[in-house]
């Protein structure tokens, strides 16, 4: 098995019912800033305000009947256990979701409120309570990333963005384990041969610009990052090989340009991104990127999920 | 004079080179709490973020050379101060704004950062200190609202809406003196008859309400509210009767409802909308109008200008 393009059409047709087609938006204003024509792929506006449900929603609708009744489980920093728990609800089955103690306190209430059960743990133990859990009462474990068919769910981004604008000459997105990536870096790459993709990363947790250097899977050191959507610790086995062939390059970003991406697309492209979709306009920032004012570059905005409270961080951020 | 179909489609040639076609966003996810289908006129995304470039660009672009060289004037409570200063920054001429001591300091600082000479004074005497500048320094003054040339400009947001979906039951849109209002009903009712529109205003200042019922132009009371760019006291002399002939409905709003509204599109919709703006949203949670789930509804998300310590207000605000 591996992840053809055909496998992430068909994902698409699957799950078209149940996600939005997001806008794809030329935001003029953000040009000055950035040095080149910026455009935004909105999945902040999809469906649980993240591109996640993608993924999940693809698993989920190719479990047989009898492992929907039994009940699904996921473990996730967030946004992931949110899908879960929205796909859940929709198809009226039982969700369980294992969050780190960590995480987002604002994306941990979403994922109550959307009537899954939730458990927290170190996020050190989050796969071993996960796995014991999906053992003791038979539930289907939907992973976060590293699976073809979450992977395929997540590469229709990619394929939106080239069906929506060919002519783009780059495509930068965040990277954690690499699923949005590998998976959408397959989808660009196979439909628009020219169009060159990049990830974003934390600096704190730069898994695969090391693993690309050392040609291996390789973990780095755990530390702190705001963007809390960003935090595993090493690339997924399957997606290293794919982003090692299709992805162009990896970004790693400062903390502090992190910020600087979110406070400018709050304060010039008035939208609300979180930390982790906002280091895609900080690495340009950082300039992680040589650009002149007529190429065009698409930012993936994968999710807009940040509380109020952490929008404070931003008072005395300057870009 | 009076303010035609075709003086609004030549403003819309005449500015296009200077503004952007705004996004219509179908945002699926706020139909859970507005109880219809909900799309979005982004003039939030416009340049200087706020649809008032439009208007004073249209105004501009038609004054004589000789006009143009000695400079321009307004007084504005910020949007339309942005813009002229915007406009004048574009075209490399002198712009003078005059603004109230009591509007957003957030908006009186970019107005500032664009190169116009700012002053600052009492809301009630900024028209006669604007007038008094113009004479001294024979400034041609660029009104605010209630000229055509302004309005022509603004109604090009009705043209614009109407053009990109033609099938759109209610349009909502923020009123203050009533430029957009009046040159926007009258672009969409005469381009797209069945289609109904609906002015907001705060309910603190219910001037186009009392206008209405008595049949008159009407002064109200003077007094606060958080939607900082709808302040003005009575209904323009221009706009009044286009208003009387084709908006459907006036909806007045009150304060807690406007930051509902605000607080909604940040959280469900992650977009940034000043209070003026979110107005529209607080009128349809605030119930001022019978919709059905099938209903498509557009709000005029007419600016983007607000700074990170208003959204602290936002902290306790539930909807």
């Amino acid at each position: 098995m591996t992840l053809t393009l055909n496998y992430i059409e068909e994902a698409a047709e699957r799950i078209a019912p149940y996600i939005q087609r997001t806008p794809l938006l030329r935001m003029n204003n953000l040009d000055p800033f950035l040095g080149c024509e910026i455009y935004l792929k909105m999945e902040s506006m999809q469906k649980t305000n993240a591109f996640k449900i993608r993924g999940a929603m693809n698993k989920i609708l190719q479990l047989p009947e009898s492992d929907l009744e039994k009940g699904i489980i996921t473990t996730s920093s967030g946004n992931h256990g949110r899908a879960v728990a929205f796909a859940a609800k929709q198809l009226g089955i039982h969700a369980t979701v294992v969050v780190p103690e960590s995480g987002s306190k604002f994306k941990a209430d979403a994922i109550e409120a959307l009537g899954a059960e939730l458990l927290r743990c170190d996020v050190r133990e989050r796969f071993e309570v996960t796995e014991a859990l999906a053992e003791k009462y038979d539930y289907t474990y939907i992973p976060p990333f590293d699976d073809y068919g979450v992977m395929a769910g997540q590469g229709t981004v990619g394929l939106e963005i080239t069906s929506q604008n060919e002519a783009l000459d780059h495509v930068i997105m965040p990277a954690s384990g690499g699923g949005l990536l590998a998976s959408s870096s397959t989808a660009i790459k196979l439909t628009a041969p020219d169009m060159k993709v990049y990830g974003a990363e934390p600096a704190n947790l730069p898994r695969y610009t090391e693993s690309l250097a050392k040609g291996e899977v390789t973990a780095v050191t755990r530390k702190e990052t705001v963007a809390d959507a960003l935090v595993t610790s090493q690339p997924g086995t399957r997606n290293f090989p794919i982003v090692k062939e299709y992805v162009d390059g990896m970004m790693t970003v400062s903390e502090e340009f992190i910020l600087k991406g979110m406070k400018l697309l709050m304060m010039e492209a008035k939208i609300v991104t979180e930390p982790s979709s906002a280091i895609t306009a900080g690495a340009l920032l950082e300039g992680s990127l040589d650009v002149s004012p007529e190429d065009k570059v698409c930012l993936v905005i994968s999710g807009g999920n940040v509380g109020l409270d952490f929008m404070e961080k931003l008072k005395y951020i300057h870009y």
